[in-house]
Formats: C-alpha cells, structure tokens, sequence
C-alpha cells in the first residue's frame, strides 16, 4: 500500500482558466511529501530541516496532467519512492479522484538530491531516511 | 510626487471568483514596498535585509477594497509613509487605474515593526532609512 | 463554542524573513472560513458558489499579527460572525497556537458583501445563510 | 533572437529553505509566457481568452533545475517554440543569470494544447498564432 494524502482544491488555486493553476499540482506534490514524512516515516518535515540537517533541493521534476481540476474536487495524492540514489532521491507522485486509484489525475516524479541546510552541500541520502523510504519504494 | 509602481494581474492571482483573490492585494502592498525601496530609496530590498541588518515584520494590516480587479487589469501601486515611530513605520499604500490617480480601487495602511533578521530583536528605525523615508510622508 | 479549525503552515508559505508571510494569513483566514461552511453550515463552499448562487467579494479587512509563525508550527483558526448586515457579513477570525484559545497569534476581521457569481449584483443576505450564520455570532 | 524577459524573485517566492521554491520556476515559466503573447506576438494575453477565445491548459511540463536562486536574484527568462502540432504548442523555456545566455538556471518545456475557454473542447492551432509562433521555433 502507498501512502496516500488527499488535497482540498483551495478558491485560490483556481486560476482565470477556472481550474487549477498547473504549477500548483507541483505544489501539491510538496504538500503531499510534507505529510508523507509526517505521517509514513514519522518524522515532521520541519525537524528532518531542523534537526536531521537535511534538505532536498530540486534538479528535475515532470508531470502530466490527465484531468483538470475544478473548485470543489478533492485529490488522493500518493507519494512513493521510484530510486534511491547516492545522494539523490526519485520520488514518484500519482494523482487520483477520491475513492480508488484507478482515476488518474496527475502523475509524475520529482528528483531530489540531499544537501545540508546552511551550506547546501551536497550530502549521501542519510542512513535513517534510506531505510525509511525503501519501505515505500514503488512496485508496478 | 509620490512614488508608483505599477502591476500587472497575473493569471494566477484570478479566484475562482474571477477576480483577484483578496489577499493578493496584500501582496501588491509588499511587491511595491520591495520596489519603493529600490527605486524611492535607491536600496535593494534584499541589501537592506543582507548589508543593513534589519527587516520588518507587519503587526497591523488594514485594507479598503473599492473596486475588482480583473485578468488583463493593471494598478498603479502608490507607496508613502503615513507615520514614523520609535520602532515603527507606518505603510500608506492605494491603488488606482492607471492614467491618474484618481480612480482608486485599493487603498490599505500597513505597520510594520524594524527587527534584526535572524534574532527578530526589536530596533529603533535606522538613522539612514529615518532619513530616506521622510522625503516620502503622506500629504493630504 | 467557535467554530475552529486546524492549518500547518506549509514550506511554502515562509517568505526570505524565514516567518510566515503576512499576506498568508490573510489565505489561513479564507481557508478557514471554506472549512468553517463545509463543517459549521454544513454546505460545501463550491455549492454556495454554484448552488446558491452567491459570492463574497471582501470590502475591508483588517488585522493585528501578535506573534509570527515558523515552519513547523499550526495555528487553530477561529470563525465566527461579528455581523450580518443587509447585504454584508463581517467575519471574525482568530488564530492561537493549538491547545486553547489563550495564545493569540493574530487576530482580525473581513467585512464581505453577497454578490451574484456572473454579475457582481448586490444582493441580501440569504435567508438560509443569515440563519446558519446566526448560529455563530461572536459572544465576547 | 529569442524572446526574453526579466523577472526578478520576490520576497515571498523564497522557500522555508531560503531559495526559491521550486513550483514557483513554473509559475516564473507562466509568467514569462504572458510576457511574450504581449510583447513578442502583440496580443495581450487576457485578450487571447476573451477576445481569440482560446486557452492552453497543460498536458506535460518537465524541468531540470540548475542553479538554486535567493532573493534578491533577477533570472532572464526566455520563451521559444519547440512544436506546433495539430491542437498542440510544445513551449521552450530557459532561465538565465542577467547578462547573457551563458549562465544556465534553469531549463524546461511545457506541452499545452489549445481549447474554448467555456467548454475546454479541444481545437486546432489557429492560424493566427501559428503564423505568429512560427517566427519564435527555436533553434539549437
């Protein structure tokens, strides 16, 4: 089972097409790691910055866009974890209307590569998260 | 002569309303303010919080909205000091339709506080900004 | 009781002071009030837009920010009704740090007229929401 | 030459980790993509909507991100024409340090496709704006 968060379209997400905003699907795909960590590796994301010393700056990220969203809809976001690299992690978000995995809105992945926060030196995926994440790695 | 910048609505400052999200005229404000700075005082914002140590959270917002805005509308954003405290500075900020000033659509005051940035101490408004920003005061 | 409703202060609502942008809250206030009709009125904010044919279109606001909020933190929002004129509703809201209504971190109000979606015409306050609305006026 | 413009990082497009927050680079993309319909194809933006009855929700977008930015940062964005297809525009995009096209932040592209504004029916390309993005393919 993939972790999965659902997302409430905001009026502010809604742009003057009358749907979502596109690059606010990358922001849910933030939203959706923020409560991945919280809540499938049990660690807020703010104490992994804080306390881990870890950030995770983007180098790539791609997206297809299925559906459109409209003010009202609700999105099942699931977050999982495509590779784990040396430095660099590959994160996988999918995208579904509620009630099932089948009604594919979104999907995409974003790369990420560990860095420490003050510096942004580039540092190995820590051993704590790597053994976190490959518990959420994903199978097709 | 006052100092004007003007904006242009973007697409996603639309609501699902149709019109410009509400809080995105407190953005304006601060778009602005940034552009006072280095316009009006000849100071990047960004110098005066990296090389002048001082930055200004808001501890009061008030905001009068007299007109919507729409996707393909511009404002001429005015900026001027209504009032310079201890500590204090007082934002006077309306917006109008282009080509005068005349046809208001927004108008809001702002107080923000000058701290330290990393310690968020409270100082007394700098000598050099105390000057700068009295060339700006309010006339009515 | 006040309705009140939970927001985490997501990565992406911190500005370059490190603190929550101000104008956010501003966002937290309408966030709350979509949650505050979905959960206290008991109708979804998108089916008052489509359904009941009315919008809420912001005349003034205005709003004291008593402590500033970092990454990591939520804030309790609270909704409640200062007013209901005849075609205008003042909204009232108040954020404190989760764990009681004793610790203020902002505080404010929205003064809102009811318009029809399409044209922006003025209309009364419903009669199904001035009830709702009565339900949850402010008692100081 | 290929169109370019400037845009400068503004306060609160900083991130909780002090750069700026990586779906902001496709909103700067959108920005950037209004910018050239008013300047390098003569039709503001709004009017393509409303007048021209088109739209151009996105089906794909990908980006490689390759410097990080701070406030203060300016970026040169460049808008280019990778393909015109039947109903669909594949748009370039490259972000430079200001001062030439040396110095690579980032670089993406985005697959819109072209439909009514009311009814998102898909349609062909039209042919005014095939003429006018003919003249902006870009060349490698």
């Amino acid at each position: 089972m993939h972790f999965i968060t659902q997302i409430k379209v905001c009026f502010s997400d809604i742009d003057n097409a009358g749907i979502v905003y596109y690059p606010r699907f990358l922001h849910y795909f933030h939203l959706a790691k923020e409560e991945f960590f919280a809540n499938a590796l049990g660690i807020d994301y703010a104490d992994v910055l804080y306390k881990k010393k870890v950030t995770f700056p983007s180098v790539h990220v791609e997206c297809d866009f299925k559906q459109k969203l409209r003010y009202g809809d609700k999105i099942d976001m699931e977050v999982s974890v495509i590779n784990i690299g040396n430095t660099s992690i590959t994160w996988g978000y999918r995208g579904f209307r509620p009630g099932g995995t089948t009604d594919l809105i979104v999907h995409g992945l974003n790369i990420t590569v560990c860095v420490v926060p003050d510096t942004f030196k580039k540092i190995e995926v820590p051993e704590w998260l790597r053994q976190g994440l490959s518990k959420h790695m994903r199978k097709e």
